[in-house]
């Protein structure tokens, strides 16, 4: 276990829901895993006008989303941990002078001896990125203003831009005042154990790398399926879509974690380095016969599920009733390098699916040479299936002697789930990030030019899509695989592999 | 499925072990599941004085091995098929004049329209095929003496030849009387699925092949581990021994498998080329140092297993108390083509070991370069685990990322079980290879110039062991691994591979 400094950990928007529904549960499990340094301190800060003690009891005592833990653990123990928060108050407007706030980290850092180490901890609109910098930078609280001898880092949230301009913006804003190594940039996907072990698969062992290009791979496919609709973020969703929403971020990080070549060795900078470079292969889409031909947008409509009706995106609280935003997006692309050069990559993303599901799917070739003849034709290639949830684990479908006369083959599969290891304690994904930062990894956050680079293959496609010109947007029922032509993007005959059953009861589809 | 032509199956040695226990049990099977053709008719001879009825009473009614079948069966079910039996006593020697054989033939083949097709079973030692062959050339049962319409076959039981030249005499006494084509050599363990199963594991997957080479392959290990001792066969066995009873035949045929080039298409004709290729390609060890380093021979000697004494070898009944035979054999040997060059392969067979086991083990390469600087340093190679017998299946030893932080890579299985098929209905060995030779596919019995291969490569060793000058025959007490040195022998950090536990409270080791 890597150590972790003595540090005070500032949470900005600490009164709103992303701090007590996934925050301070973290911080919670890592406190009861006894990872917390000795010295450690919280300061919610937001414009909410609480006490420290309103803040602890908000956030710990009468949280909901620890109230199991309340319940049931020792007092002493619960206090302990509530003790470590303490509250102040922006004001109106957080882009006011921070002085009360630089008043009680001092305060604070002194009286619990936290060594001058700071974390800010954004879970803020990104539009406040940049101000809440400046104001800490203004009060002397950032390493280049103050000449401090702990350590400044700055933890900030999803989405990171809503374009490639806006992201430099951001990038930019922040860049002002803190270097690029005290940023941290959250992907929660990098914090999945199951991505991460996308690495250790590719490179700690001899025999997946040999076959990891051109020469063996036929495609690449990548589904991440939910079963949710839009829910209460309808107003947010619909200025956002499908392909910013999880596409450009989520997606493309386990692209780049496919495609990236063997780093030198697994320090965040060698990582981040390969990463970045993957991105930039990409081939970026910039024809408009060629965006048409290789992106698909579609848009859940009403349906029925076992029996129980199912509304239509455009029925959805805070969604425009003509909204053409996408709730499905699938791209077809290419990565122009000497390894991957003319190997197909899919990758799909879309709400209200059969079910819930994020997968990559390596589709080796079908062997050269066919020596038995019997071989099922339409289903002969091997697949690699990395599940990254749920159900974590790999498969590899190979061919085997189905018993018997002769030489018929049959698929069958080797599979491995991570269940099924001796340690299978799993971190939740913001525990784990929440602890990186707390000890200075940045190994699992987005670096400015990785979230650049996968923006800069992003934006035409949101451009062309935006013009809306010869632009489909494909109705399918909720609780379907997309549209009825999604298959007309992917060169298999069979199609999408898409793992679980049907839930709708409709057949319908249409374009809208 | 195949079919099968009407057809009379004479079996010599009728009234011998192998005909009750293994052969008329394979047949009913073979009757049960449908494979009889519709005409068949199964002549028993030998130098028993019996009746059919006797014969039927014997292999049938009264049969150890059928009595479950004949007491829970439909009586008429089971008259049909004692029905097609039938038995012709041969006097007081095999190498007698068969015209009493020849017309009891010829009138069942009339009676019963077997359409002039014969197969002959010899059951009888290898002393008597020539003997029997050409008394059936003299009474013009084979193709070349009687220009028969229908087909004649003759199948022969194992040991094939006690050395290459005894082998060689084998070959050409029964070349004199039928073709190639129609002698069917069984080896038992091409009958079994797991072992046909390497092939299409090879050969119908697009993902092993490139990775089935010197490139990414250290070594090829292959274990056949019986817990039994020599119980009735202490006279044959002593006059024997591991590498002719087991080596020789079964392991070489596996080698030969695993070493193969990919064949034209899966006709018998080119996967025997193929074989005899591979057996062909094996380096013959010439050198009295190279036989010295490379081979190793053993003896189970007493130990008590359980708190229960088990004899040593040399007390066995039939065993000379002086023996030097081997109860357990090993050799390291390389493959002198353009695939193997310098990748050392590790076959061993023993009696008395902890658990009963066959299974191939190919072990890749470690990766070229470390990425993950805290990977088990002993333990990072893939490892690809075909178990032949028992739980019979495929296993993948593999990295992956162990939770938490950093990277730390553990070991974990991909595995596959070949009870999980959905058709998992496995014919025994013995039932396969009837019906294959009742068919006239010789695919799964070995051709003459495959033994005479196969004894090339073994006869040095033979040799080199009889002369007992600079020979060890180390002790191992029974249910062990084999001799406390026994892991000098393999190149690998990790000695042989062990799967199960000891059985032995014994911990001496000697050299006898």
């Amino acid at each position: 276990m890597n150590s972790t400094s003595n540090q005070l950990l500032v949470i900005f928007g600490a009164s709103g829901d992303l701090t007590a529904r996934k925050l301070i549960p973290a911080l919670y499990n890592l406190y009861s895993d006894g990872h917390f340094p000795e010295n450690f301190v919280v300061l919610g800060a937001s414009r909410s006008n609480l006490s420290d003690e309103d803040f602890r009891k908000r956030v710990v005592y009468e949280s909901e989303f620890l109230k199991e833990e309340v319940k049931s653990k020792d007092k002493e123990f619960i206090k302990k941990f509530a003790d470590t928060m303490f509250y102040t108050d922006l004001g109106d407007d957080y882009d006011s002078e921070y002085s009360g706030l630089a008043k009680r980290i001092k305060e604070l850092n002194t009286e619990y001896k936290t060594d001058d180490n700071f974390t800010f901890y954004l879970s803020t609109p990104p539009s406040l990125y940049e101000p809440i910098a400046k104001n800490l930078y203004d009060q002397g609280l950032t390493k280049g203003s103050g000449g401090a001898k702990g350590f400044r880092r700055i933890v900030v949230e999803k989405p990171f831009g809503y374009s490639l301009e806006t992201a430099k913006e951001l990038n930019a804003g922040l860049q002002k005042y803190f270097k690029e190594r005290q940023i941290y940039r959250i992907d929660h996907y990098l914090g999945k154990e199951t991505v991460q072990n996308l690495m250790v698969t590719r490179f700690s062992n001899s025999i997946f790398e040999p076959l990891w290009n051109r020469n063996y791979i036929h495609h690449v496919e990548i589904t991440n399926a939910e079963t949710v609709g839009v829910e209460k973020r309808g107003g947010y969703y619909d200025k956002s879509g499908a392909l910013r929403d999880m596409f450009q971020s989520h997606l493309l990080q386990i692209v780049s974690l496919i495609v990236m070549e063997p780093p030198i060795n697994a320090t965040a900078e060698e990582i981040h380095n390969e990463k970045v470079k993957a991105l930039k292969s990409l081939r970026i889409m910039r024809e408009e016969q060629e965006l048409f031909d290789h992106t698909m947008k579609g848009q859940y409509i009403a349906s029925s599920i076992n029996g129980k009706r199912v509304k239509g995106y455009r029925e959805e609280e805070g969604v425009d009733p003509e909204s053409k935003t996408e709730t499905y997006a699938a791209v077809k692309f290419f990565v122009d390098n000497w390894r991957w050069k003319d190997v197909p990559f899919y990758v799909r993303t879309a709400k209200r699916m059969p079910t819930k599901v994020t997968e990559v799917v390596i589709h080796f070739k079908t062997p050269h040479h066919q020596v038995f003849k019997n071989q099922d034709i339409n289903n002969k290639d091997n697949k690699l299936i990395i599940r990254i949830q749920p159900d974590e684990g790999i498969l590899i479908k190979f061919g085997v002697k189905v018993p018997g006369q002769g030489f018929k083959v049959e698929r069958a599969n080797l599979d491995f789930y991570y269940s099924s290891l001796s340690d299978n304690n799993i971190m939740d994904a913001y525990e784990r990030l929440l602890l990186d930062a707390m000890q200075g990894d940045t190994t699992l956050y987005a670096r400015a030019d990785e979230v650049e680079a996968a923006w800069a293959f992003v934006d035409p496609i949101l451009e062309y899509w935006a013009k809306d010109v010869n632009v489909n947007t494909y109705g399918y029922p909720a609780g379907t695989w997309g549209p009825k032509n999604s298959d007309d993007l992917i060169e298999d005959a069979n199609g999408w592999r898409n793992p679980g059953e049907l839930l709708t009861d409709e057949t319908g589809y249409c374009i809208i």
